[in-house]
Order: structure tokens, then C-alpha cells, then sequence
């Protein structure tokens, strides 16, 4: 018994069943789940989640799942809301806070869309799986794979495989394959080995179930404010799941009745040196040019024309928010800020959507009191290659140096 | 108004008062947090905790701090027990979970200790913490006094110090000093350096509140089990402290009515390189002998000789538990089933209290069905080091060849 229905083109509205995995509409658009709601409203009380384990499937009336549909899970969402109590006010900004996405299983906001989607593969029947990745996509497909027993590949640009995300890839048991190529060399490439070995491809909203996952942070966003939503969401924006699946959230939430019809303005928050949708939205365009030369620290955001351009500039324009791009020395300036002042090492991702905080509130777009949520998408320690580590050694026997200094200076070594 | 009422040696009985930092007793023992637990009992209700956000913090009438103290949070706790549905039946022990402390801030167990020990520290007008360590602690007490703004300094053994533990130590503003000598001259040049320059020490269970965070692992248990606490509880062990806390959080809960009497099994597990524990319970004695020559890759237990080592024995023995070491290749062995089987890619310490139970399920102290919790202290990618990861390239243009093979092979890069 599930109250999921069908699913439906979000342009062309045609119906297609559940029975079996579709990626996308016969007009080549993305699908969504759709839930019989009416049912919900009258069935489930939101106090009824209380009782439940603090992840995301607390949520699971919402979720493309029957109830006997086993789900891969490894105890994610149900995020912290970290308060900024210190660079906040400091910033103009009195209630401004981070939905810490780090704190995932993998480390990475991407486990939300990975623990549905390897669920839904599970269930019906899907055992191999192509993932295509600039970020750390393939780190969470890889790990709930190997959960569901399922074969994942993770491909990644070989310029920009981070590091971690390649170790835990392959911990996990994924094939791992760099590519010596563009981003659009890795996605054509990918599809061309799903189609040859019939592979199922993973690419952010050509499959309708990680919109699924990653909407729980819409919900959470709801509970975790006492079912009131916040005045501004600041949100990475690389293939835009997560705006588009808030959006869809608060659609469902409103139609069962546990919020009213009051929408965060949606904010989309890209890199100055990959920032297609921000130009997109300046231009008053309803779909996005491809990015030609991509420069930016900030690989979550790596992606020249995201394939639902047309939904994430229609969930920004219908909420009231807007499109912001950062450079990177501002990010990296704010990930260095938030780490000295809050405790908060996070990902470059999640900081620059707090610098976007800061520039809509110095241009008047956001006011100093509104209830304002970053999201930083993935821990800070999967990016060790932006932190130097220069450090003293002191020999045995030596004598630690810990003389008066501002926090921010480094101690020097005794010479004995 | 608070329930905490004093601080009491553990040896030799005697009280002190809360209103300034005290490291130990007068007798040179550790000393614990007491509260005014019939009042507890009297006015707290387990079920009020339902309604409070999911992190340790829930648990606020048995921290050792005011009302009117502010606590230094990032949201640590409440972390969730993942069911080992496949490696653990596949071994025998049907109900085996993992305890997955790597998704607490800054990956790693140490947030909780470190969230208690800064806000006191705070509160009680400390400003400089040192902070030798041999595993992670660095990290946690880094990102709590940034967020504090108190000054740390953290020392680390320049042979063992992880990569990713200099690094974010480094990112959250700390002084990062290594030490060119063993794990002796590093805390007795750090306790030297304390002493000249008037630094507070932050050592296990030589100041009283890291253990007070690290009990809420057993409040956690309490609550996740429905308050009937499992049969086994496998922990890794180096200072002892995470034990030695559950310990006390039972005898709370106990005390003011939200648990019985049953206990579960308390097992200490360490590295056979590194096991001044094990030798210890097995030769009957009250406390531990030095260990001579570390020889482990687990860094989380490289600790000659826990300054708690009589509370850690006497609390294995209480509970009837075990004390359990495991070879460092059945630990590397068990770390790669864990990502592979499970999607879980933990810390060695996590894996060697998974082989653990296996060991005590083959000797039989363990039982099938029995409810074991087995504690992975900080996540996998805390330790890239332990994964090779030589991948293949494919140029753009080639074809990626998806042969069939088995899970744990490696795809073959097209020659094309």
C-alpha cells in the first residue's frame, strides 16, 4: 500500500506507470512522482512524524516507495540547522543559518537522491548502474549501490576527480573511470557505454527518483521551523535538484495542508566562473545558454547547461528570488571565515551560498531580521587540497613555543 | 537552575564545587560530573525528549551546565544505528548494528566530548586549551574553541598525525604543533607547555566534561532500543573514555528511573600491536602495564597506558564484558567488507569492533540473536591513506568498456 500514483511529464503532463524504471518522458523532459494527496491530507498527521527516527524516510507517505518496497538506507537527512551567530550579525544578517548537508552518510548532500534512487533500481529491478559525476555524486551512488548489491561505474573528468570521492568510490566497490575530457566528452560518453552494455544511466532529473530524495530537505526545512517557512533559501546550483525538488515539496506540503501558502524566496547561487542560470535569469530567458570556459574551485557547480535549466529558473522566478554568482576568492575567503569564526569547515559549495547571503543583504534584497538558510552541501575535510598545512616540527625533548598571538597566526618551532 | 551539583573523585570519594576548572582531584584521580538525580526523577520526563531537536543536547538536565551557560553546538549526536543486514548474519550475529559516530561534526566521535569541554571551558573563563592527540581529538576541540573563540593549539605525533586531522585543525584556526618523538615526550612536552605559558590541558579524564559528552552515547542507546538496552555493546579503546562514559550514563538513567538494571556487555576492543587493555583483563590485574611498542594502523588506540585504566577495567568486569584484540590485516579486512557489503566505508577503529564481535560470536561469547552495537568512531574518509585508488584514464573520444566482472574488479580502460 503506497499513496505514490503515477508519474508525470513536468512539461508535456502525460502520465506514465510505476511498474517499471523510465528515465525520461517520451518527449524527452523530466518526470516526477506523483502521490494521491487528498488521501494523504485525510490519513497522515504531521505530529505522527515525531515518533519516528530523525532521516529522511520519516517522510516516507512521500517517498515513490510501497510498503513493501525495502529501502536502501544508511540513516540519512534530518540535517542540523546550524545557527551563524557570529558571521551572521556581522554580515547584517540576525537569522541566518546552515542546513549542515555534510553531516550525510559520504559527507555529501548527494546520499538523499542516492538512497531513494538505488532503492527504486532495487525494486524494480535495475542492477547496473552508470554514474557520470563532477562532484561527489559518485561517492554517494556508490556506497548505496554497494548496500543494494548493485553495480555502479562512477566516470569523473580526470582534472577534476576529487581526491576523496575517488578513494570512496572505490572503497565502496565502484568502477571507477577518469575521463581525459570535458564534462560534455564525460556525459556523451557515459550514455553512449550505458547504451552499448545496457547500463542505467544516473544524471541529475533524467531519472525522476533523486528529485525525490533530495526534496526531504524542503520538508525538513518545514518541520525543523515549526511548519513556518524561512523568508530565503540559498542554494548551490549545479544540476538543480535540490531547488527543484524544495519547490516540489512545498507544493506536496501545501496540498496536504501542513503549511500555508507562504514560499522561501528560492535563491540560486552560482560560481562567476560557471554561472549559466545566473545569466540566464539576468537576461529574463527561460532556458540557459551553455557555459563555454568553466573556471571555478567549485566543482559542485561544474555544469554548463544544467538538463532542467527551464524548471530551476521557473522555481526562482515564482518564488520571488533571484540568481547570484560568486568569484571564487570570495568563497574561499567566506570558507575561511566560517571555519575560523563558526567551527564550520564546509565545502566550498556552502560557502559561497552564504556570500550570496551577504551580497543580496548589501544590495537591499534581503532584510536584516528575515530568516535566511544556506545549505552547505558537503563536509569541508573533502576538500583538503584548499587547505595548506605548512607546520612546525618540535623535536623530543624540545620546547613548545606558545607565545601570545591572534588566533589566526601560526606558532613557530623552537630551536632547542 | 541546573541539576548538576558538584564534582566527585572517582578513587577517593571527595567533593568539589562547579564554579572554576578543575583537571583532578587533590589525590591526582579523574573526577566525575554528579547531579541532583532524585530531582531528576522527580521533574524530567523521558517522553519530553520526543519534542527536542535530535542531537546530544536533548539530554541537557544531565549536562554540567546552567541554564543561563550557553552551549557551544554544531549539532553533534543522535547519530544513527545502521543495521549490518548482510556482513553481520553472513557472520553469525543476526541483530549486529553499527553505532555511526563518523557522522557527528568534523567526522568524528570527539564532538561530543569537545562540545561539553569548550562550553564549560567557556563559561568558566578558560581561553587557551592544548590539545595532544594521537587520533582525531585535534579536529573537534579546533572547530568547538573556533566556534568559541578560544585559542587551541593541538599537538600531534609528526609520524601518525592523519592528514585530515592536520588539515581541518589547520581550516578552524588552531596551532598545529607536531611532535618529533613518541606518544610519552608528546603529552609531557604538551603538559610542559601547558604549565609554562599557563595553557589549560584537555586530556582524557583529566578534566571532567569530556566525559560528561561522551556518556550521551549511552543515553543515545537507551532511547534508540526503546529503553531496554542491547545485550553487547563493542567499543574501540584507547583513552577509555567513550566506555567509561556509557557506564555512567546507565547508572543515571538508572537512578532516576528511565532504565532497569540490565546492563549490556561492555567490550573494549584494540589493535593486537597496541593492547595494554587486553593484557591487563586477561591477566586479572586492576590496572594496566605500559604498552612497550606500538605497532598498529589504527590510531585511535595508540595509548600505552589510559590514565582511566582502572574505571575502564572495572567497568568491563562489572558488566561481565571483554576486553579483545584484533591484528591490524583482519581489521583492514573487515574495514574493505564493511564499504563493499554494507556501502559503509568507516574507520579502522569502527572495523575492529565489527571483527570483534565476530571473534566473541565464534568463541561463543557472543550469542546469534542477541542485540549487538558495535561503534564506528569517525567516518572512512578521515583515512584516504588506506586506499589505493591507481584508476584507469579513457581519452575523450575512446569507448568506456563495461565487461562483465565481478564486484570487487577493476574496469580495464579501452585501448581504442
Amino acid at each position: 500500500m503506497s499513496y505514490y500514483t503515477h508519474l508525470e511529464c513536468c512539461e508535456c503532463g502525460r502520465t506514465h506507470p510505476t511498474d517499471r524504471w523510465l528515465g525520461v518522458c517520451s518527449c524527452g523532459r523530466s518526470l516526477f512522482a506523483r502521490y494521491d494527496l487528498p488521501r494523504i491530507r485525510a490519513e497522515v498527521r504531521r505530529e505522527s512524524l515525531m515518533h519516528r527516527p530523525p532521516t529522511m524516510w520519516r517522510y516516507r507517505e512521500f517517498m515513490p516507495l510501497g510498503r513493501d518496497e525495502p529501502v536502501v538506507t544508511l540513516g540519512e537527512g534530518y540535517t542540523p540547522l546550524v545557527p551563524l551567530g557570529t558571521v551572521g550579525p556581522a554580515g547584517g544578517l540576525h537569522r541566518l543559518f546552515l542546513k549542515d548537508e555534510g553531516r550525510n552518510p559520504t559527507g555529501v548532500f548527494k546520499a538523499r537522491g542516492a538512497s531513494v534512487g538505488v532503492s527504486k533500481a532495487r525494486s524494480l529491478g535495475v542492477r547496473r548502474l552508470i554514474v557520470p559525476t563532477v562532484g561527489s555524486g559518485g561517492s554517494a551512488w556508490a556506497a548505496y549501490g554497494a548496500r543494494a548489491g548493485l553495480e555502479v561505474a562512477v566516470t569523473m573528468p580526470v582534472s577534476d576527480a576529487p581526491m576523496i570521492a575517488r578513494k570512496d568510490c572505490v572503497a565502496t566497490g565502484a568502477r571507477v573511470i577518469l575521463i581525459d575530457g570535458t564534462t560534455t566528452d564525460l556525459f556523451r560518453m557515459s550514455q553512449r557505454a550505458a547504451d552499448r552494455y545496457g547500463w542505467t544511466p544516473i544524471i541529475a532529473l533524467r531519472e525522476p527518483f533523486r528529485v525525490e530524495g533530495k526534496k526531504t530537505m524542503g520538508f525538513e526545512l518545514a518541520e525543523q521551523f515549526g511548519w513556518e517557512l524561512p523568508d530565503v533559501v540559498l542554494y548551490p546550483t549545479g544540476g538543480g535538484v535540490g531547488l527543484i525538488g524544495m519547490w516540489k515539496a512545498f507544493e506536496e506540503l501545501q496540498a496536504v495542508g501542513w503549511i500555508g501558502s507562504k514560499r522561501p524566496r528560492l535563491v540560486a547561487v552560482q560560481a562567476a566562473g560557471c554561472a549559466p542560470v545566473v545569466r540566464a535569469f539576468d537576461a529574463g530567458a527561460d532556458a540557459c545558454e551553455p557555459w563555454e570556459r568553466m573556471d571555478t574551485v567549485v566543482p559542485g557547480v561544474k555544469v554548463a547547461k544544467a538538463f532542467a535549466d527551464r524548471l530551476i529558473l521557473k522555481a526562482i522566478r515564482a518564488t520571488g528570488g533571484a540568481a547570484v554568482a560568486i568569484e571564487d576568492a570570495e568563497t574561499l575567503a567566506t570558507q575561511r571565515r566560517l571555519a575560523l569564526e563558526e567551527g564550520l569547515y564546509i565545502s566550498p559549495e556552502g560557502a559561497m551560498t552564504v556570500a550570496a547571503g551577504f551580497r543580496l543583504r548589501d544590495g537591499g534584497a534581503i532584510k536584516a531580521h528575515e530568516t535566511i538558510v544556506a545549505f552547505n552541501t558537503a563536509a569541508g575535510m573533502r576538500y583538503p587540497h584548499l587547505v595548506r598545512d605548512d607546520l612546525p616540527v618540535v623535536r623530543a625533548g624540545d620546547e613548545i613555543v606558545l607565545a601570545e598571538s591572534p588566533r589566526s597566526d601560526r606558532v613557530a618551532p623552537a630551536t632547542g
